[in-house]
Parts: C-alpha cells; sequence; structure tokens
C-alpha cells in the first residue's frame, strides 16, 4: 500500500507522524492532505536512512539543490563536496544532474551519503546509455526511455523528473505560436528532438501508466517536468507552457488515481506581475499538487547574479502558494557551478522560502524574525549571530570590523538608533 | 522659480527636456507630473556639474547608495573609494551619511567628486556639532537643528532627509501601541531623544516652513524621512508608522504649495503580503509623491544577506509602485559597508528596480531582457556578457570554467538544450 492509498484508507504511518512533528501539524492534517494529494511525503521506500520529507498546502517551503557532474567537469569527489555543502547550508533536498563521468557511481554514492531526499531526470541515464551502446539519442527506443526510469527508481532515488507534458500537440502549439528561447529544459530537449526524429508521440505521454506502475513500486514521487517552461520573460505564460500545464494536471489525476505521489515543476523565466497568475492556474489545473519552481527569474539580464533574481521569483511565488523552491546559483548560464556557488543558492533560496512562508502565514515561520527582534533591541550579538539564517558569515562580517563600544556596531557606533532610543521609552510588545 | 513653480506656469525648461530624453518621455509629461508633484527633478541649482535626476510616477525606478564614515571608520578617501565604487555599479544617487571624522571635508569632497546627486541627513551634522560645542545632543536648540540643515544646503547637496514627521503624538501612539523594535531610524532617534529631553515638539515639525525655505533656496529636494520606520517585520505597519505618514503628507502638500519638491522616505523591514498596501497608502496619503524606500527587507533573520532581502522587498515594491530604491548592504546589521558591499548592494537593488519596471511596465524596460534571450537562443556569449548587468562578473564567471565546445557552458555541455532544441525548429518571435 502506498502512502497515498493509506492515507485514503484513513490510516496514519509513522511517516506522516514525523512529517507532522516536523511541521508542527496533527498527523490527522498530514494524513488528510497526501489524502487529497495536496501534501506528498518524498522518500522511496528502499530508503530507510533518511528523514521523509514532506511538501505541500500549509507546510513550511522547501529548497531543492541541484548537483551533478557535466562532460566537462565530472569529479565524483566535486559533487560529493557539494552535496555536503548544500544540507549543511540547509537544503531540504537534492537533485543528482550528473550528465558527466560515470553517472551511475555518482548517483550510487550521492544515495549513500545523502541525509536527504534525492531526486534525478532519468531522461539523462537514457541519453548517455545511448552513448554507450553508440547510438544516437534519437535512435533509442520507448523501451530505452523506462529503462532508465527504472534504473535510477531501482537505485533507490526519492523522486524523479519525467517530461511527460512534453507532447505532440504542445509542439505544435510551440511552433505555430514562436518563442524567442524555444526550449530551454534538457529533458525537454532531448525529448522533443527524440520526438521530431521518430515523428512520435513522447513515450513517457504515451505510456504514463508504466511510469505509474515504476514509481508506484517504492513510492517514488513523480515529479511532473516542464519541459517546455520559458527560458526567458518573453516566452513567460505562452500557450505552449500552459497547454503543457493542463496535461501535467491530467496526468496528476492518473497517478494519484493509481495511488502514486505527484509533484508538478514550473517556471522558469517569468515577470514579477505574472508570478501569482501561474501560481493559481498551477493549483486549479493540477488538482492542488504541490508546485515545485525553478525560480521564477525575474529577468534575464543578471546572470552572475540569479541566485539574486530567482529569490526575487522564488519569494513572490511561495508567498502566492508555491511549496517547493529549487534553488539557482550565481552561476546559473555561465557555467556549471561550484561548491561556494552551491552554498550561495542554497542561502538565497532558503531566505526567500523562508519570506513566502511569513507571507502565507505559515503557523510559527515568523517566531526566528521575532526572536532577532528582541536579540537586536537588546543588542545581544551573540544570540543575534545564533539566531542568523548563516551565523558563520555573520560572525565573519561582524568581526571583520570591530567597534570602539561592544555594544554597537561600525555601521552608527555610538549614534546607534536602537542605544539611543532605547531612552526614548517604548515598550516591547509581541507585534 | 523653482522647477515646481517654472512646471505649474507650463514652462519647459532644459532640465526637464533632459529627463526627459533619459527616460523616453515627452518633456511635456515631465513637466505636467512635476507640476503635478508625481515626479521630481534631483539637482540643487548650485550643482551645474551633475545630470539632473528625474524620480517618480512612470519612469525607471532609482537606485541610491548609503555611503559615509562612522566614528569607527572615518576615512575620506574610503569613502571617496566607496563613491566612486557606487557610481561605476550603476547608482543613480548617493547619500553621504557621514557621522565621523571630519565630515564636513568628506561632504565637499563626495560633492567635488560625485555625478550624481548627493544626499545627506542634515540632523546628523547637528549631533556631530553638538560634540564641538561641548554639548550633549539633546541640548542642541531649535536653532542649531537648522544651522545643520542651512550647512548642508549650502554646501550644495541636492536632496536632503528631514525626519519632521517624529511628532509628541506619533510617539505617544507608538508608546501605547509598544513595539519591539521601537526606533530604528537614526535621526528619528536623535529627534525623538531630543523632544523626550526638552519635552518639546519636533522643531523640524514645528517649523516646517523654516525648513521649506531653506530647500527653495537651491531648488533642493526634501526627502521626508521616516524616523519611526519600522525595524523589524513584527512592527510594520503599525499605527506609528502610518500616522507618521499621514503627517508626512500634510507635509508633502504645505511644501508643494510653496513650490518645493518632495519624495517620501519609506520602510523599512516588512513581509511581502504588506509591500504592496504600504505602496498604495503611500501614493494616496502623499498626494502621489515618489516613494523613496530602505528595502524592504523581507526577513530579519538573514544579516549578511541583506542585500537579497531588500532586492526581493524592493522589486515587490517597485512593482507596486516605489520609485526610488535605497540599496541595502550585506553588511547591514553588522558593520559599516565596505567597497565590495557596496558594489554588491548596488547590484542587488538594480536587479530589484529592473524587475520592478518590467512588472510596472515601464516602456521599454524589457527590452534588454529580449536582447539577451536572443543572444542566448544564438549562444554569442560575447553579446551575453555585453548585455548582463554586471559584464565584468558574468566574464569572470565564465572564463573561470572554459567549455571543451566554446558555444555551450559547462553545465550542460553536449547537452545544451538550447542546441539540442535548435533542430526542434520553434520559430523566434518577439514574445
Amino acid at each position: 500500500m502506498t502512502r497515498l492509498e493509506a492515507a485514503r484508507a484513513g490510516i496514519i504511518t509513522e511517516e506522516m507522524k514525523e512529517v507532522a512533528a516536523a511541521e508542527g501539524m496533527t498527523p490527522e492534517m498530514i494524513r488528510d492532505r497526501i489524502a487529497d494529494g495536496t501534501v506528498i511525503i518524498t522518500r522511496s521506500t528502499l530508503r530507510t536512512n533518511i528523514k521523509p520529507l514532506g511538501v505541500g498546502r500549509g507546510l513550511s517551503t522547501k529548497v531543492n539543490a541541484n548537483i551533478g557532474s557535466s562532460e566537462d567537469a565530472s569529479s565524483p569527489e566535486q559533487e560529493l563536496e557539494k552535496l555536503k555543502v548544500a544540507v549543511d547550508a540547509g537544503a531540504h533536498a537534492v537533485m543528482d544532474l550528473s550528465t558527466g563521468g560515470d553517472i551511475d557511481a555518482i548517483r550510487e554514492a550521492i544515495l549513500m551519503a545523502s541525509p536527504v531526499p534525492i531526486g534525478t531526470v532519468p531522461v539523462y541515464q537514457a541519453a548517455l546509455d545511448s552513448k554507450n551502446k553508440d547510438k544516437s539519442f534519437v535512435e533509442l527506443t520507448a523501451e530505452d526511455f523506462f529503462d532508465g526510469v527504472e534504473k535510477h527508481v531501482e537505485a533507490g532515488v526519492d523522486f524523479i523528473t519525467v517530461h511527460s507534458g512534453v507532447t505532440q500537440q504542445t509542439m505544435k502549439k510551440m511552433k505555430d505560436q514562436g518563442r524567442i528561447m524555444g526550449i530551454v529544459s534538457r529533458g525537454g530537449a532531448l525529448t522533443a528532438e527524440w520526438m521530431r526524429f521518430n515523428n512520435k508521440e513522447n513515450p513517457l505521454f504515451e505510456d504514463f501508466p508504466r511510469l505509474i506502475q515504476i514509481a508506484k513500486k517504492y513510492d517514488v514521487v513523480l515529479s511532473l517536468g516542464d519541459g517546455l517552461r520559458p527560458g526567458c520573460l518573453s516566452d513567460a505564460t505562452d500557450s505552449a507552457q500552459i497547454d503543457e500545464l493542463v496535461t501535467l494536471g491530467e496526468l496528476t489525476r492518473l497517478a494519484q488515481a493509481e495511488g502514486v505521489q505527484v509533484m508538478i515543476e514550473g517556471p522558469g523565466h517569468m515577470p514579477i506581475d505574472q508570478i501569482q497568475a501561474n501560481m493559481l492556474l498551477q493549483k486549479k489545473l493540477c488538482n492542488g499538487a504541490p508546485f515545485y519552481v525553478l525560480g521564477p527569474l525575474v529577468t534575464d539580464i543578471a546572470p552572475g547574479y540569479d541566485h539574486i533574481t530567482s529569490a526575487i521569483g522564488g519569494a513572490i511565488a511561495a508567498a502566492s502558494g508555491a511549496d517547493f523552491l529549487c534553488y539557482v546559483t550565481p552561476s546559473e548560464h555561465l557555467r556549471l557551478p561550484d561548491a561556494k556557488d552551491v552554498r550561495d543558492g542554497v542561502m538565497a533560496s532558503r531566505i526567500a522560502a523562508h519570506a513566502g512562508d511569513i507571507a502565507k502565514r505559515i503557523p510559527g515561520a515568523m517566531q526566528r524574525d521575532i526572536e532577532m527582534s528582541r536579540a537586536r533591541k537588546a543588542l545581544d550579538w551573540e544570540e543575534q549571530i545564533r539566531l542568523s539564517i548563516d551565523p558563520e558569515t555573520s560572525k565573519i562580517l561582524r568581526s571583520s570590523s570591530p567597534p570602539s563600544d561592544a555594544d554597537v556596531c561600525t555601521m552608527c557606533g555610538s549614534l546607534c538608533a536602537i542605544k539611543v532610543g532605547s531612552k526614548v521609552g517604548v515598550a516591547a510588545t509581541e507585534g
């Protein structure tokens, strides 16, 4: 029995209790939301060594860090370092998107080492295996696609991205309307190219029931990928994107009916004023399934700072209902991220998630902000550092510029407003 | 005749033409908006060596960088370096908030060197002069307050922050309601402490007409400071903040009636879901005067990353009507910023301003994003770097990780979605 089936039968599992405790909710609430598909628990039944991760309605917004090798940088050690940095920085999940070197060995090492759920995109497996079979990707069979998926699920990954919404119909819509960037999803582009070359429907759409059964075996979450997500502001919220989302909504209902948990992947690049509508649309079209967004990046012109452009979009998305933020690093659009990029990306994304949680009124979300404000008022610097989202960085910055008066900082010195203002005698409040 | 008086008389000045050209608007539009107080031009008539800066309704969102010494770090050279870094990074204006060392000499050097408008907070002058006069700040006379203002205006500053909205009435409201952080504005705290000690009304409120006449002499913009801005999320949108804003709206009308331009300073720290309402409120209460916001920071728990928390809030604020963003640096709440912090702060704030401009449909705001998207589609890396908000950083990141195929980057290598997807044949569009 999968979690979804158990929840529908009214059963509260140990996992549901664990997630409820972590979220400060009752097990009944978690069970009921799993039953209606608005909350998922992400953990393969093969992975008893990690904590189950809850994602969805009313839960705190989670953060995912993408790591993985590429053909230009394929060191397993580097990926394990990135995993450690991501987890230490507070990532709730990690996706291994490796496409270079011995990706089976890298995935296995990551699964062994990771205390958090691991996601993958199995179509990369198929793409790389095609090279090993001396085939071009487009020469793969539908069977090869499913082999890649099965391989990852059997290896123990907790959630898999499948680009089942890239259909001949949607591709036609995209061609008819035109786009500046076309397809920017790696898995989406591979799938579309396979479909074009073979003049066939996407196997992961056509035989979606088979995907459902593969995922069901170990209660793996299907993360329905947005292969046609907008890759620039101009392409946002176009008919290809929305048509794909409609398809993903239909596939969501199929998977849920079979007892398999689903989340939906979302944009991408998007002007600020379109984000809220997109969150609403996903919830309406996809049966309230959790929304996992990549960004969105709110401008195209800031390579080197895309952790910031995506923190802006991610915060607005989370405030408007997104449940899970995929980080973006400063290296996006420029190179494979290194460990420092991973850390910067996770921190920016955690800030966005937290700011979103406050705005969408997750119970208790503002507690740490209140404690920080009290510590500031009390000029209690140790406590301020302890409460920081990144105590290490706070400590380094403060100690790099020691004030002559230990009560204050070198910004204002004796003109510190808190110190001056304390005489004015405003009563403390819970706010 | 001031600009505001000229505009009301139907006159289009050279400055208005310059601002119109810079904004891609007609001189008539600029004139009409200056006349109704929704646009200001920031430049003292003493400063013919700089370009006039337009701020307000329908214009692109501007970015200000705060620099200035403190008693713990008072090197004039360091402040001149920060000025240069801020301007090179694209700041449209700079505020000199010096409170340490020879602040007259620092201000003079900054005014000499700066190609952009300079703002100051003259009450700091009064506070420091009190030390030179061997007085405590609270022993200053009302006359001393105005001396500070006159000194800065005569020195040639282009806009001055005056905390005229800190009144006995508002202070009482704040005490009655309670607050976690009390007052966090340096000028606000000094003013409130002076009022408490002397049991008198704020001279800059009581004799506001005198301030108007001082500003009028050189057509200096009065930036009505929010001395009671919220210093933490819990204190946001409380009665003290809003009562002060009501006062600032009344003072706006007084100044405008006398032909003096006004902008309003705003929060501060604020949950995401309160930002839009605050922007609306300011526009309604302050006669549509330009809104100059500090942040807002959307969480309190991210010292070391407050350029990001304020970029999130600033982008939402700009999208909802804010006209001018005061940057926040990574050092906020921890230390006086250094030159690198200044650069990081300006970049984050420019991203927020630009994302806001796209969302509020400033004509042409998205043009550079469209060009960037075309360059990405064409895999034209030189053009991508040229179009970056920070070409230097883009170039460094890309060249630090050279791909084996010069067309792509080390993120995806030969699996580059753009390269794979180009075969799929989606027509380019203007989006």
